[in-house]
């Protein structure tokens, strides 16, 4: 594993984790004022294009990485949704 | 390009576009309540990790997307921490 695939994986380590406690908040709080409807629209949108692109050309950090995205953010977008 | 290239980087443009409804609003609402500081120090760490991973293996839509990601997502967690 090269120096660059080492950081590869810790951005995508780090971008994935922080919508953890995103969607644990929003979930106790039920607190979702401060959330941008648009935002988690686009953005579930592009995390399961992102899914699709990783099963496509076969890559499992993509396709690992997004499936928890997807859910997490889906979390988000269902809550703010819902109040 | 193939359908995966371009299923790449329509799914990078959403991503990307979805954080600029989240900036405006934060910025317009002040209203940062619902948004989680340990995602967004997360997620900026993270973004600035793919900015470096990009710079490393010299990709333009990883630096582009990534650079635009940071800006934004950088506003989000100055105005949480603001507020």
């Amino acid at each position: 594993m090269t120096t660059a695939d080492l950081v590869g994986y810790l951005s995508a380590f780090l971008t994935t984790l922080a919508f953890v406690p995103q969607a644990l908040h929003s979930w106790k709080t039920r607190d979702l004022s401060g959330v941008s409807l648009p935002m988690y629209s686009l953005f579930s949108l592009g995390v399961a294009g992102w899914l699709v692109y990783g099963l496509m050309i076969g890559s499992w950090p993509i396709i690992l990485a997004n499936s928890i995205t997807l859910i997490l953010a889906c979390v988000v977008l269902y809550l703010k949704l819902k109040h």
